[in-house]
C-alpha cells in the first residue's frame, strides 16, 4: 500500500490528488484540490483529509477514496437499505467497519431498530471523521448505537449466535490486513451471528474490474449461506470504473427476496423526519441495482444458482 | 476545445494520456499507454488512436474519450437496443453520427431492420474506425446501410417526413459544433422524419455530472415529442463520472412503454448468430436502465410528467 500513499502528492504542485493502486491497473483519477485539512498515520492506515473543487470534501484512506461529500450518498445509503429494506421490521444491526458514520446515519433512517453494534478498528477514522465529516459522524450520536474500537474478525468470533437480523461489511479493499474479511471463516463467523432468514450486505468492489474477486465472494458466500445469495451494484463516480458492487446474502429462515423490498422506505416513520433527504436510493433504484451486465450475469448466475 | 486536445499528452514521458475537460471541471482520468497508433486531425477534430495497457484500444477526439475496446459494449449496445427493442419489428433506422460503425454492428442483430441510413460528418472518423477498429467497422459493410457524409441538421432538415421508426442520436458532446444537436430545432426535425410512434435514443450526459443539460433536453423533448420521454442511464468507467444517459422519446401514435422491452432481443432470430456476443444488454438491464436515483429522479420526473 506504500506506493500508492507515497503516488499521492506527486501532483501537488497542481494542486491535484492523484489516485492510482494495483486495484485498478493501467488508469488512475485525480481530483483537483482546494485545501488540505489533515494527513495522518494511524496504526492502520494513512488518512487523508482535503476539500476538492467539485466533490467537496474528500477522506481518503491509504491512497483509496473512501468516501466523497458529493456521491457518498450513493454509497452508504445502498449499502445500507439494500439489507434493511429487504427484511421486515430489523431490530439488531452490526456494522463492520463504518468508522466515518455515514452507514450509522442512514440507518437511524430505520425506527424499528433498536440496537446498532459498529466494529471498527481505527479510533482515527471515527476521530477525524468527526472533525471533518459531522454530517456522517453524527450517526454516532443515535443512542441505539454501541461503539467496538477493534477487530471485526475477533469481534464476531465471541459474538452471541444467532442475534442479529443484518450485518453491514463496510470494509476496505481486499489488501492487506482486510485480506480476512473476504476469507471463508469469516463469512462463517457472520452466518453464525445473524438470526434465521437474516441479512448481510457486504462491500464487493466493481463489476467492470474485479470480476475475480466477486466470483469468489459469491462462491464463498453460496456456500456458507443457506438462503439467497444475490449481487447489486450502484454507481460511485469516485470509485474505481465509477460503481462499486455489493454481494446480499441471507441465512436458512424465512426466504428473503432481495429484489422485491418488503419494507419500502416510504413507509418508515423516521425516514421522512430524517434531517437528510435521501439522494439516490429509492425501491425502484434497489431493485434495479440485481439487473446485471450480461458479462458479469454469465459469470455470477451459475454460482448463484448453484448455491440454491 | 484546443485546451483539452494540448493537455492530452502533458503526461507523455509517463505515457499516460490525461484526459480534463471542462465538461468535467476539478477531476481527470488517465489511461496508461501501450502504443500509439494514430495522431491526425481532420477538417472538424483532432483524433488519436492508442493501444492501452487495461482497456484495449481507445478512441478519442478533441480530447475526449469516444471508445475503448473493454467498455464500448455498454455504450454502443445500450444507444443501440434500448429503441430497437422498445418497438415491434423495426424497419427504417437513422443513425446521427456513430463513425466508429459500432452502432450499425448492433443494429445488424435487428433482422427486421431493412434499412440503415447514417449520416456522420467526419469521413475521416469513418476511415481511422475501419483501419484500427474492425470489429466495430464491419457494420458499414452491412447491405442494409446507407451512408451519408454530411450535416446531420442539413440531412434532417430535407429528410422525407414519417420515414424512420428509429433514429439513434450517436453525438459528440454539445460543445462546438455540436451544440445545434441539443437545440429545440433539430429535435422538431427528427420529430418530423419519424413515423407515428417512431422512437429517438440520444446520448445524453452524465447523470453526475451534467442535471442542467439533462433538464434541457428533456424540457426540449417533452415540448417536441407528443408520446413518452424518458430517461435511461449506463455504466461506462471510461466516460466522466462512469456513466452515460440516454433520452427516449417516442412521436404520437400506437404507444411506446419503453420500461418493458416489447421486442426482447432473445426472441431476435439474427441476434442469436451474430458473431459477437452481446456483452451488457439484457432485458432486465434494459428496464433496470430507467430506475433513476432519486436526486435525478426529483429534477426530470416533473418535466417528464409535464410532457405528458
Amino acid at each position: 500500500m506504500q506506493n500508492a500513499t507515497l503516488q499521492l502528492f506527486l501532483g501537488k504542485a497542481s494542486k491535484r490528488v492523484y489516485f492510482n493502486n494495483p486495484m485498478w491497473p493501467g488508469e488512475a483519477h485525480t481530483l483537483e484540490v482546494k485545501e488540505i485539512f489533515y494527513q495522518g498515520k494511524s496504526e492502520y492506515q494513512e488518512i487523508l483529509v482535503f476539500e476538492s473543487t467539485s466533490f467537496g470534501k474528500v477522506l481518503v484512506l491509504d491512497g483509496i477514496v473512501q468516501l466523497t461529500e458529493k456521491d457518498e450518498c450513493a454509497y452508504q445509503e445502498m449499502i445500507t437499505h439494500l439489507p434493511l429494506c429487504s427484511i421486515p421490521s430489523p431490530k439488531t444491526v452490526l456494522v463492520v467497519g463504518g468508522g466515518d458514520g455515514g452507514v450509522l446515519e442512514e440507518l437511524s433512517r430505520h425506527s424499528s431498530v433498536d440496537l446498532i453494534d459498529i466494529c471498527e478498528i481505527d479510533q482515527m477514522v471515527i476521530d477525524v471523521s468527526k472533525k471533518f465529516f459531522p454530517q456522517l459522524s453524527v450517526g454516532f450520536e443515535d443512542p441505539r448505537v454501541r461503539l467496538h474500537v477493534g477487530d471485526a474478525v475477533e469481534f464476531l468470533r465471541s459474538a452471541p449466535e444467532g442475534k442479529d437480523d443484518a450485518i453491514i461489511v463496510d470494509s476496505l479493499d481486499p489488501i492487506g490486513p482486510a485480506q480476512e474479511l473476504v476469507e471463508k471463516p469469516f463469512f462463517e463467523s457472520i452466518a453464525r451471528a445473524l438470526r434465521p432468514g437474516g441479512v448481510l450486505c457486504n462491500m464487493a468492489e466493481s463489476t467492470w474490474l474485479h470480476t475475480h474477486l466477486i466470483q469468489d465472494m459469491i462462491s464463498i458466500c453460496c456456500e456458507t449461506f443457506k438462503g439467497s445469495v444475490r449481487y447489486a451494484w450502484a454507481s460511485v463516480p469516485t470509485y474505481p470504473s465509477g460503481v462499486i458492487g455489493f454481494v446480499l446474502c441471507s441465512t436458512e429462515g424465512p426466504p428473503v427476496d432481495f429484489l422485491n423490498p418488503v419494507n419500502p422506505i416510504k413507509k418508515l416513520e423516521g425516514a421522512t423526519k430524517h434531517k437528510k433527504e435521501l439522494k439516490y436510493y429509492n425501491s425502484e433504484v434497489h431493485s434495479a441495482a440485481f439487473a446485471l451486465p450480461r458479462f458479469l450475469k454469465r459469470e455470477v448466475s451459475l454460482l448463484q444458482d448453484q448455491g440454491r
